[in-house]
């Protein structure tokens, strides 16, 4: 479960990213060069995938060590696997 | 470059985007299960991929599209391919 | 660690996608369309990351089971991290 | 199209992802460690972008250019974003 170190370390990573969205409204909104809006969508990107693996981690360090602990591990890996499946598209 | 069109596509999606961005923030604050937090954070992923190749596909219709016109493709194709690079990581 | 039903699964893809270069390298030799040659270069890439999930799940249910099971989740959680994020990129 | 500098860029590179995936077979026949496997598939990943790249890239200064200049760039700019599309998942 998410607990107070994964949630200092992810809020302030999605506010930045909020306003990093904002940022690149105003870019499209000043018909700014295409690349340059590219590059801040990708910037953002990058900083999700961040956010993604720092709660991955939480979730294998609680909820999936817990289950394994109590010989449960099977269905709580297949949710996870299903999960990265999805996250690496 | 960005025209009116890209714009009434662009823009909507990312206030969508802002707001499900905000959301998140607030499964964190609210401790919900990580996968669905994650789950979440790659929906975000995919609509900013959407978003990446709405502006990518302007940019090659628009200025990409005029430089090979002028006889002038390679430096124009040579920086897109580096933020394909960058954008698929 | 590797187990034979993780082999018995593992190898044949393995084996397929062996031949699937190979038929890439007859695509570039007879100056195949380039769009068909990515897209064959992309159906290698989703059976790869098949390969690696599968191998990804097989490492989760035996050396991490049984290292959180002895307690030593820790090291061997970071490691898989660390995986993950190179193989999202 | 493909012409003879692609090829011999590409083939070669090719030819050392396909004992990449044969050298990973046997990694697993020996009951190597997952993560090390999981590497080495990476590792094959990130070298089959760069040949994607690389016929991506000869595509658009070959036929993407030719039909541009040729005033029909909408279907072949439509049919690589679709590749694109499918490339980064």
């Amino acid at each position: 479960m998410i607990n107070e170190e994964t949630k200092r370390d992810v809020l302030p990573r999605l506010k930045k990213i909020e306003g990093q969205i904002r940022g690149i409204q105003r870019m499209v909104e000043k018909e700014k060069y295409c690349i340059d809006i590219i590059n801040q969508l990708t910037a953002a990107q990058r900083a999700l995938d961040q956010v993604s693996l720092k709660v991955m981690q939480r979730h294998i360090e609680s909820c999936v060590t817990d289950a394994i602990k109590s010989d449960g591990g099977g269905p709580i890996i297949g949710e996870l696997m299903e999960t990265i499946y999805k996250f690496i598209r």
